[in-house]
């Protein structure tokens, strides 16, 4: 027995010795990134900080008495990690539907690079093709006719495709890359990555006046605020980039076919599958995206097979769901229904707090689900209100992590925080936030 | 009666017109590409022709009366094209093994763009990650002790993630990019394509006497010509990366681990799934592993994780028949023993050509099949004897494509010929090549 007791308090010394070590190192990991204070991309310092404590957590856990564990774990202690708009919401979804959308590749097939060598984009898996196609005509939220379908690993590679593609080759300066804030964090990043001669990052549209040909990036609806858009440069020599990755019936009223020269889509954040790295550009002129494809070609050799095949398979059900007789329990339903949950339940936690605010969006007529509609965005754009300078570290003292204005171009009163987790990670969070007091 | 004979004869006007189509078109492109000239990529100018003539091909057939197919698409008249690496050859083998490697994949698994957040490298599915230290366990080909693995889009993805990692950030000057010719034809393209402050490429290392720091790739066994291979620039600040790409027992007896400080390998070339885009870099240094994961992240936000899934059920029974009762039938017997008959059949038509030569390799012994062989690479690098001085041009004229020694940095005398076609284009080409007299 005596025997027994020491084990135990053996066990409780390590816990509480393992929960310091968290402490010391999380305090560490913050100095360090209040030093360092850089955004440095998708996958912030912040996410190590959390995976390292999860991690930590395991290990405790399992030396740790279960009595212990209530309170460790409790949802109130968890750090909530709404920094990237990681799209698991739509796991539960895809789990009800079943076999419907499995995929069986034998170990033979899609061996080859090509997909399809008579196409202009020759790594381009047909039946995806056509799937994009049919479920653009469903929804009716682009034009496809006269279009080149480009396929992409994610949207990410074919904005960087979209920038080779139509940066002028002759010039002696790098082209101007602009966007309005507050404008998609990684855009900079990625255009300044690899330092190019072609193209440079020029910051904000709103404030850009020089004279000669840019690109300008526009995002509608844009990430992080949700609102609709259209270029803002006023100049004569502008190429236009459209990411329309968020122009879907869940998150805003599809109120006619895109029709832009460059439009850019992706299944991370349409249908969810954001491990499948999958995106598609349509593209107006053939030689932009004959060298669209070229910088694919060169930069990965063509798009995973697999993830197309995937990713057809996906696109084909939700599109015979939207047309069929089960259209009530249609993709497009079930994340338009939770997506007014979750808006309504933010809307009252803000409230309810009372330090943050949220902007109102005019509601409009959906022509795809026949119904007027506010927007109701991937990411909530929250202003901490009164004296609160650096939102994204007063929530990270909350343990709740976001982006913070900076990344976006704008203020640090301003976060923004994606709204494509988990259910039971989104009900922490509102919970949280709607009993947070200054 | 009268209207059947009428609609053949229709059909064969028809058949004749589009025949001329072809040979004006081939034509129009021919002259395009001998004007252009330039080297653009995996994908030439010349696959399109060929991808052209197919589809006419195929269109004609559907119309035409099988008797004028024969002659249309007899072996003789068939355009080969052997200019790019696509290990279709592999086809056959997991063919036969049927559902050993199927993958099952369900829509709701593998949506987050995280597959475990603690890795240093957050994108690699750790079934992948298992299955690839395993193989090379069993295989000896290289070092995975203290190795950090990254995954990428293919091994071009993670040599442009080397160069990122590996290139000074504070310089003022771009780091030189340099590797033995003939090197990998690729190579100055993807480090140029972006015209990056970065790196830049600086040719062929055996010419290179700049002082400072510099990149030297080292393809071992090389491509294009199979040999096995060191650095070989004199100087005192090279980082080196070594593409390992071949280093495998189909292609060359494997002598010891190899035990590098970067190391490239990728399943295009190793198992034959090239549609799957996937490879992998074992890196000694955690910091440039770190940069490399973030490069990728910019790059791409990951990895596709169905390939991933996928590539490591299909290393899993690779690693699991070669150790286990049915080693006589494991991918590497066979992947030898194709590779074996291929380069006999290639030698002897080669000899009764006697227009052509190509290299002896010395014999060594293999630690994996425990048996003393010639490396048998996954290219021929054949030269055009006499004098023919393109020999690409050469070939093509005889409706061989391949990848002439320009390229790759050295004469044009030269051409790369893949190995790994399907059998039955294959047994035609080194049927044609024994028959061409000068």
């Amino acid at each position: 027995m005596a025997y027994i007791l020491s084990v135990f308090a053996v066990r409780n010394l390590l816990v509480l010795s393992l929960a310091l070590n968290v402490s010391l190192i999380l305090r560490v990991l913050l100095l360090h990134d209040s030093q360092d204070g850089s955004f440095n991309g998708f996958f912030f310092a912040e996410q190590k900080e959390e995976a390292l404590a999860n991690k930590i957590t395991r290990l405790s856990s399992s030396v740790a008495p279960s009595s212990s564990l209530t309170m460790a774990q409790g949802d109130e202690d968890r750090v909530i990690n709404l920094d990237h708009g990681d799209p698991t919401m739509y796991e539960s979804y895809w789990q009800k539907k079943g076999d419907e959308t499995t995929v069986v590749i034998p170990g033979w097939q899609f061996m080859s690079y090509f997909s399809d060598a008579t196409r202009l984009c020759w790594f381009l898996e047909p039946e995806f093709a056509k799937q994009i196609v049919r479920l653009h005509n469903v929804v009716g939220n682009a034009v496809t006719e006269n279009r080149h379908i480009v396929v992409g690993t994610g949207s990410t590679q074919l904005f960087q495709a979209a920038l080779y593609a139509l940066s002028p080759c002759a010039e002696a300066e790098p082209i101007s890359v602009v966007s309005a804030a507050p404008y998609y964090s990684s855009y900079p990043l990625i255009t300044d990555c690899l330092k190019s001669r072609l193209y440079k990052w020029a910051g904000d549209a709103r404030s850009f006046s020089k004279n000669g040909p840019y690109i300008e990036l526009v995002t509608s609806p844009n990430n992080p605020d949700g609102f609709a858009r259209r270029s803002v440069v006023n100049g004569s020599e502008g190429i236009l980039i459209h990411d329309l990755a968020y122009y879907w019936p869940q998150y805003t009223p599809i109120s006619s076919p895109a029709n832009y020269d460059l439009m850019l889509f992706t299944v991370s954040k349409s249908t969810g599958h954001a491990g499948m790295r999958i995106g598609w550009a349509l593209v107006k002129d053939e030689d932009v995206a004959r060298k669209m494809t070229k910088y694919i070609e060169i930069n990965t050799i063509g798009v995973s097979k697999d993830s197309q095949v995937r990713a057809a398979k996906v696109l084909k059900v939700i599109s015979d769901n939207s047309e069929g007789p089960n259209e009530g329990d249609s993709f497009f339903e079930f994340s338009y229904r939770v997506m007014a949950k979750r808006w309504k339940q933010l809307r009252e936690a803000v409230q309810q707090s009372g330090l943050f605010s949220v902007s109102d969006f005019p509601p409009q007529l959906c022509m795809f689900l026949n119904r007027v509609f506010e927007p109701q965005p991937a990411f909530a754009w929250i202003k901490c209100e009164g004296d609160i300078e650096d939102c994204e570290s007063f929530l990270r003292g909350k343990k709740i992590l976001t982006r913070g204005g900076k990344h976006f171009g704008v203020s640090p009163k301003y976060v923004r925080i994606s709204m494509l987790d988990r259910d039971k990670n989104y009900e922490t969070f509102v919970r949280r936030l709607s009993t947070i007091r200054s």
